[in-house]
């Protein structure tokens, strides 16, 4: 008998050799029909293999990550069985899992395959998929396995066995197809109810543009069909989200190709968005005790040589801009914390004056390769809304809990509702890869904890992510689509104020090293525009939409009025502008909606009589006709909490 | 006869022969003891100098900056007569008058001069001074000149006779010195009344390490003791509004040694200081019909190819930043101005939507030399309040206009009411050296005047002062001392549309080329804050102070009362903060005034019953008590013409 651990807490004894689909079995039939998997020890496994010793279980189903994983892994099997039934000959590269399903790298000789012929695909896995044929996982002798393969004649395998140790080969079977694989798998085929082919590419064999080029067929799969159909709708509705399109649209950034790829130029309505954000997180800064600084975006090389990042500084990077004088160099910041050092430094500091928090929004630059670039996630210059805390190590939990209280607000500001947190911590078996004192560690990284636990923050906490100069916690929303980003962190950092050799003073009256911590809410406010753009798809909320008006007037002779009307509206900062265009009522309201402007304010000779706007609320319709004052009442109540 | 016509247009009949000060002695005797020179045809002579032709005058006197110079030019003589009596066998160098005052360089041989002689040397400049000897020109032959010089033994003036032709050379004479020198002097050496030695400095021959090192002593005089007065009590003043001095002080800024020089790193009050400007012309220039933009630091170097930038892009300058692949390479941006363009340039234009107006808060970096950084008026990074205007050539005029009522409302907002604007037109015997089409320059530089004259500007015309690309309109500032900065600028430029290709579709349906206005009402935010330092002192608009008030607690009991009253002005936009040292009221008070602190509030057991704070206003004395709303509307009502 062993003793098998779940999540739970909860120890069952079970026959050694049970298997995790045996214990899902002994829970509830419903879950033996969805488990996908288990993970052993930390390991993940086929859900059929003998647990042979006693073990923490954890069985896996969709709803996991490494559940799904295994899911399309298996998925990639049943595609290259399907694709050697109808194209008999073909050789097989690889064929993992990836984030949004699965791929495989194949020979096809002589056929070519476009995405005409994913129909047929699509149908013979599924076809198999019904005859539920096992996952068979086999150990197997390296020169059994070179065997199998120059028989068949597929010198990609072979060319994979031979960067393998004898001992660590298996080989997986289901119905009439075997491939070399680690696994893990799925219990059978017939957990895969749909199937959807994606997209046809070139891809070289190990990415190396020496060797020959594969065709790689990317793919999905779902345990039901409901599940293909959603997701496809999500692709179609990410699609109409895409901030580069959205962004283009709603004339919010542009790039030229003169000034560069990856640096974004913000249009004016871009800018409002832009310039909005940081009045409102500057505002919350303030009142969270923040003190704003603006320090240049370059600084001289002793700079980056004291902060330890000159020598870091690869070639893969934008080099060193020299000058006239041999020993004056600098660089292109890539982070503001050594500026911030500097004015920590520039003169002597009181325990008393702890935490001293300096916020900035500072525009950083790093090269990232072109291929590299995306819209206004990667981009290769940004500005973050960066502070960094000097504070007492006593102070690093009150900071935490008011930096998480920040970001929150933040977050929910922005109607980011859904979000979970990452505790990064030491890797326990090899201490000595962090730099800083071991008992200031482990105060950090137990606040830290009890930080996220007081703030009832839903938590994963991951061994050996810490950096190497601190914990971190690192936060992640889902966007109105159910996808995930990365957004927020907050970084201990107990380098810099050692390589800056920063002090106070304590009530002791001897010099003491401040912790410094790294956060920033958004993160980089381009990527964040990005997120919120495909969050909202560009219906912003009211206080950040860049026209939060348009006055539709009916004909020419109520330009004036209407002129008169925005600036009524601009004294009471309300932002918009006049549609002056000599077209239709219906065609101004229809382009205002395209543009996502929340008020349409439609003026004609009633509304310019009695001095009222008609209001169309997107969203909403028509709110009827108001007195003027009436409306920027109703308009300041709505975006009251955030002016 | 002859015909001299004076500035106010009158044409008067003289003998040929007559100079300056016979014509002013008979305008009046006052004028005669008054002049200084005399502007002949548009060059400055000496106000004895015969006039033999018709020509046009203006007498010159110590309002003149042309008086003034050839003031500081004899009194240079002055000192070699007075230091060639003291010092027999000196050797003289040259004598220059400079912007404050003049110097002159000598080789004292054996001599070593220092501060302690300067009463020596000022009581004998004094006393020849008294002696009223006029300064005598005469023309003399090139042989002559160097039989003179090579008698006296001075290879200095040998040196300078050496670079000069025969016929141009001329003597002047005073007492028992003789000089050479082009001139012009003044009458006589009686016009100076006040000496002052300012300075004792070395200084290479002909500014060459090569050669000797001179002895350079500069100073200052005055055709009134009064003046030299009040001169000294100015340079005092201006030492102590110094704005590094002040900057320290109120803790606005600091630079650091890592970062490197003329890279200010901007304290906590700094920044609130520039935000508070930043965000008080943002909302000038929403209203004024402005879009604002951001654009990033760097710019790829075909931007700078197509602006022309690098081709002039000196071996002086900050030099390009290079990246991993050899075909990117970028450029810190020296100017706004490309981007904008390229904004310009994303989509179609109508003339429909001229002007169009992008502003920005634009961070440039322009390399100096170590030797010329000073403080924040002179600096390697600056932020330019700039913006560019592209509009059809008929709107150049009211596009000028509205610059200039912005411009005003600035100046005037800040305190700046004594400024004139230069006008900067082209040479018009030298019409080839500009571009753009000469009806556009006509018609611009036409406008401008038009557009000056209509805003009632106080203006200078300067001929061939223009840029080669257009006119502009250059704005100058008296500080409260009385000191001149340049400020704010308006230029036109034909040069970048073209470069960069910018069209706009005209309602002929045709392809135009827009007009660029570039213009910058601060200037730099860098600079602007040095000069309004320099004209406050520190004492900054109540609106801008970085701190507004401090609260100022009696003793610990009343922290809280202080902490929660300070926390009800925050939320009114009213910044400040709470003196919690444990230190008497008194040196509570006279350090808040140290920091320039407008509002003091004390606070102890009758306030804190009352919920009232005793208020002291900086410069003002006591306000007596107040309900803590009171105060607030009391507060609101001083700045809300800036919020």
């Amino acid at each position: 008998m062993i003793k098998i651990k779940l999540p739970d807490g909860a120890v069952k004894e079970y026959q050694a050799g049970v298997s995790g689909l045996d214990i899902a079995r002994d829970i509830s039939e419903g879950l033996a029909r969805n488990v996908l998997g288990a993970k052993v020890n930390g390991e993940v496994w086929d859900a059929t293999r003998p647990i042979t010793t006693d073990a923490d279980v954890t069985l896996l189903t969709w709803t996991d990550e490494e559940g799904k994983s295994t899911f399309w892994h298996s998925s990639a099997h049943l595609m290259a069985e399907a694709l050697e039934a109808l194209y008999p000959g073909i050789k097989l590269g690889i064929g993992p899992p990836i984030e949004t399903g699965f791929y495989y790298d194949i020979d096809f000789g002589e056929h070519t395959i476009s995405s005409d012929d994913f129909e047929k695909i699509e149908a013979k896995m599924l076809e198999l998929a019904r005859q539920k044929n096992e996952y068979i996982r086999k150990e197997i002798a390296k020169s059994d396995a070179i065997e199998y393969f120059e028989e068949k004649g597929d010198e990609y395998k072979l060319d994979l066995i031979d960067g393998l140790n004898d001992g660590e080969i298996t080989f997986y079977e289901q119905g009439d197809f075997v491939d070399l694989c680690r696994g893990p798998h799925i219990p059978h085929t017939g957990f895969i109810k749909a199937v959807k082919l994606m997209n046809v590419a070139g891809a070289y064999w190990r990415g190396d543009e020496k060797n020959k080029m594969l065709t790689r067929i990317y793919g999905v799969t779902f345990p039901k069909a409901k599940e293909l159909k959603e997701y496809l709708h999500l692709l179609e509705e990410a699609k109409k989200r895409d901030h580069r399109k959205v962004g283009k649209e709603l004339e919010l950034f542009t790039f030229s190709e003169k000034v560069g790829q990856g640096l974004p130029l913000w249009l004016p309505k871009g800018t409002v968005l832009r310039e909005r954000l940081e009045q409102f997180l500057r505002k919350a800064q303030v009142k969270a005790g923040y003190q704003p600084v603006v320090t240049p975006h370059i600084g001289g090389k002793q700079l980056y040589v004291t902060s330890g990042h000159y020598e870091k500084y690869g070639s893969d990077s934008f080099q060193p801009i020299k000058t006239p004088h041999e020993d004056e160099e600098f660089l292109l910041k890539p982070m503001n914390c050594p500026h911030h050092c500097e004015i920590y430094a520039s003169r002597p500091r009181s325990y008393k004056e702890l935490p001293v928090r300096f916020a900035e929004f500072g525009t950083v630059y790093r090269y990232e390769q072109s291929g590299e670039l995306h819209g206004l996630t990667r981009v290769r210059g940004f500005t973050q809304d960066d502070a960094h805390i000097f504070c007492r190590p006593d102070q690093v939990k009150e900071e935490f809990v008011k930096v998480i209280d920040l970001v929150m607000y933040v977050f929910e500001s922005l109607g980011f509702d859904d979000y979970t947190a990452q505790v990064s911590l030491r890797d326990p078996e090899n201490k000595q890869k962090y730099i800083g004192d071991d008992e200031l560690w482990e105060r950090a990284e137990r606040e830290i904890q009890e930080a996220a636990a007081e703030k009832e923050l839903k938590t994963v906490v991951e061994y050996g992510e810490a950096a190497f100069y601190g914990p971190k916690l690192d936060f992640m929303v889902k966007d109105a689509l159910g996808r995930k980003w990365q957004l927020g962190t907050i970084q201990v950092d107990y380098q810099l104020p050692q390589r800056f050799e920063l002090e106070y003073i304590g009530a002791d009256n001897q010099r003491h090293r401040p912790v410094m911590i790294h956060r920033a809410p958004f993160g980089s406010l381009e990527r964040f525009v990005a997120i919120l753009i495909e969050n909202t798809g560009g219906n912003f909320p009211l206080w950040l939409a860049p026209e939060q008006f348009a006055i539709l007037p009916i004909s020419e002779k109520y330009h004036a009025f209407a002129d008169e009307l925005a600036g009524k509206l601009e004294v009471n900062d309300i932002r918009g502008s006049v549609d002056h265009r000599d077209e239709k009522i219906g065609r101004k309201i229809r382009d205002a909606e395209v543009q996502k402007v929340p008020y349409m304010l439609i003026v004609g000779e009633k509304e310019q009589e009695t001095q009222s706007v008609s209001v169309r609320k997107k969203g909403e319709g028509d709110l009827g006709s108001m007195p003027v004052e009436e409306f920027i009442t109703h308009f300041k109540e709505q975006v009251k909490a955030y002016v």
